[in-house]
């Protein structure tokens, strides 16, 4: 394609993607498409021509959209939020069109330097201390994976360089709460660490590590086990609870075992003075991960990983091939020896965009806004008979069940599950079951970038009405 | 931003990408810049207001340009091309501008459905059999990564879901060439498979594994360790080698051992029909990789993999929490369980593109264009008094040596290396030296979007007077 087709085209791309941000309101949040549906409305095989690209904004209409679940849409309260800001857009679309790669930081001086130098405006955003290094990752289950293989090799002494895992004496153990997210567990499988050796920490009523709970887990481990890594959560995902950090912290730092923080989605409440409390203790951690592409509004996907060691990092990560090596090797960070991928975006370019043109004012206010949409709807929930709010709302997510007299156990799932879907196959608003203490619950996710009280108060008659 | 902002900025930017693209050739090649020159231009703290980003077009023209290799550029020989087709960013700017993520099929079902789709293209048109599935990666660092681990898995009967690594027994070995990437040996010590246990094959003549060798060292290893994986490469990264791969697979299939095959480079030749005895035997490996983002044309980053048995590497993947549990799982693909991360791009819209705009035909046409390219070059090259062609041009890189009387060893190597260095500081081109049989060597790499015969002959002219 001619840059002048190009020209002709992407104006007609803007256009369509305005259009559509514009528009998305309209449009059922949740796709009702069927399995295969899509796929049976494609070719089953390639073009042998070229054809005119004119066509694919009809078929964009027509074949996928109706397919799309629109995370754009101010009435998505699923999951977590998947902000991609429209300045954060702009910046990815540098990023493509431009089409530089990092290999090295000579491929691409700017790419590095720009994404060191994001990365340490959110270090200041959050409140961190200069000691932390940052680097864009893809998600924050490759960012937790990074971070437990660099746990693995420090408890067993680089084993990697020598004999491998196999050799390295006693087994690894790694320590989470049972609410930490499922990429937690994964990364710890991958990282050759077996079922048999993850240690699920028990929590407490708001679903928070108990740290005496972590001390019993060692102690029983003591001699056994070689304690390799403790996963603490910054806002787990079933409810946004906040493990005690700084008490896990200390337990971590006693017994020199690599503390690595899933702050996935709460690290974005940390540009809120107001809100560090939360992790309080954080500085004792050796790696965390946020999710910049999650609640901030970079689009995906941006994750921030960030660690105290940096040369520990490039020790368990660096290759360095003939065709690799440049003059300026010694002078400079190759971000290839920061995460498993040789090849790098110009990632920081969307960050770069989101921070100056919302400016961490405005970012901050929007935040704000969305925890304040959440303590109104828990306000709301809580003072309505036969709805309960189950989990303190510290962030942006309510968990909410319908508990009307007669219903318990199944019969009370199957209501919470039968609402649920109401709600989701309406198309009006599209929230997330999940279970909770046995229970399965509805979590509402606040923080959609378009999602004001107009339609947090829509949800709520919303719920109120498929629950009836 | 709002959807109107959005509009006239993003009008901007396509103006502005689309002038890049028609002015890339007429800036310096590799960058000039200094380590920290370009952070050193940049605030050292984020804005506290919003700025407009009326600005920004300055600071890329000021700031970043400056600081950027030029990728896209048609004296671009440097590594392996990284084409970002203007078809395909048109996919990638529908991707970011829809911003929608594929956690599950439900949580949007055209992300998936079309990410099968046109997999199954690419399979088709590279002549692979139906029993392979495709899915898209970040890199092929990332693939071969995730490859490893299910061969892990496999050859430790899936300890991962008991003890882990540590417990399965005698010691696994992975056997790969000496010739492979980097990221092999790199993905193999983040299995846990430690350096010792890493099996480096000789390679023959031509930089290709020599199956015999690759006999005997299993056979060394027989009763000691368990194979766990052979990698074989089609189109090394220093010479673009061709393991055997035929041979290779016959001797993985004896000995039932995981063969997984880096085609990262070489596999988008494989649209071409006449390639496609360079990979004779692919069918009998159990995974590969081919790069899409590398020649073929689609922005990066995309990788696809391929494996036959689907139910292994979702076993191995797979995670199932509540709160990503829908009611659809029983009937669809759910891709998070195809690899590392949770969350997923709708990155099957650059190369759905990308194949739609150009048409199988246009893309073997240009391939066929590149590799008419090198074999003019080395041509030349063999023709000329003291230059050397050092390895078989088989598909679009070009290893080449400036042999003047007198000169050897040492003395060799600071002539190539300086001269390659004056190439790459004229701006005028970008070549790779690198290291092969002992020896530095220069690696001219074409295949970028935009070069034309011409530029290669002016790149012929410029290494002459760089040498001279």
């Amino acid at each position: 394609m001619t840059p002048d087709e190009f020209r002709r085209l992407g104006h007609q791309l803007i256009d369509w993607i305005a259009d559509y941000r514009s528009k998305v309101a309209t449009l059922p949040v949740r796709s009702a498409a069927v399995p295969g549906a899509v796929r049976a409305r494609l070719p089953a095989t390639p073009p042998e021509q070229p054809e005119s690209l004119d066509a694919l904004f009809r078929d964009l209409d027509e074949v996928i959209i109706p397919g799309l679940s629109h995370w754009q849409h101010p009435s998505f309260f699923a999951y977590f939020p998947s902000n991609g800001e429209l300045s954060s857009v702009l910046g990815d679309y540098l990023s493509t069109g431009l089409g530089v790669l990092g290999l090295s930081w000579q491929s691409s001086p700017a790419l590095s330097e720009l994404e060191e130098t994001v990365c340490d405006w959110l270090r200041q955003m959050m409140g961190l201390s200069e000691a932390w290094s940052g680097v864009i990752q893809d998600t924050a289950s490759t960012s937790t994976l990074v971070a437990l293989l660099c746990a693995r090799e420090r408890a067993s002494g680089y084993a990697l360089g020598r004999e491998g895992l196999q050799s390295s004496g006693k087994p690894l153990t790694v320590y989470l709460s049972r609410h930490a997210h499922s990429s937690v567990q994964k990364a710890a499988l991958l990282t050759g660490i077996g079922q048999a050796h993850i240690r699920f920490i028990d929590t407490d009523a708001h679903h928070a590590m108990i740290p005496a709970a972590l001390e019993e887990s060692l102690a029983a481990d003591d001699g056994k086990t070689t304690p390799c890594a403790i996963v603490a959560t910054s806002g787990t995902t079933t409810t946004t609870a906040f493990d005690p950090i700084r008490a896990i912290g200390e337990i971590a730092a006693r017994r020199q075992i690599w503390l690595h923080l899933d702050a996935a989605m709460a690290g974005s409440a940390m540009i809120l003075p107001e809100c560090r409390q939360l992790w309080d203790g954080v500085e004792l951690a050796d790696s965390l991960v946020v999710n910049p592409h999650k609640w901030l509004g970079a689009a995906f996907d941006c994750s921030t990983y960030y660690v105290r060691d940096a040369q520990h990092l490039v020790r368990v990560m660096s290759t360095n091939p003939s065709y690799l090596q440049t003059a300026a090797d010694a002078k400079v960070k190759n971000l290839r020896d920061w995460g498993i991928p040789l090849g790098r975006r110009f990632r920081a370019l969307k960050l770069w965009c989101l921070i100056r043109e919302q400016g961490v004012s405005g970012l901050q206010a929007r935040l704000r806004r969305d925890l304040e949409n959440a303590q109104w709807l828990a306000g709301e929930i809580a003072k309505t008979p036969h709805w309960r709010v189950l989990a303190p709302v510290q962030l942006q997510t309510v968990c909410v069940r319908h508990e009307p007299p007669g219903l318990d156990g199944a019969s009370l799932d199957q209501h919470t599950q039968a609402w649920a879907e109401a709600v989701n196959a309406s198309g009006k608003a599209y929230v997330t079951p999940a279970i909770l203490d046995g229970r399965w619950m509805v979590r509402v996710s606040i923080g959609a970038l378009a999602t004001e009280r107009q339609h947090v108060e829509a949800l709520w008659d919303l719920l109120q009405e498929a629950a009836a």
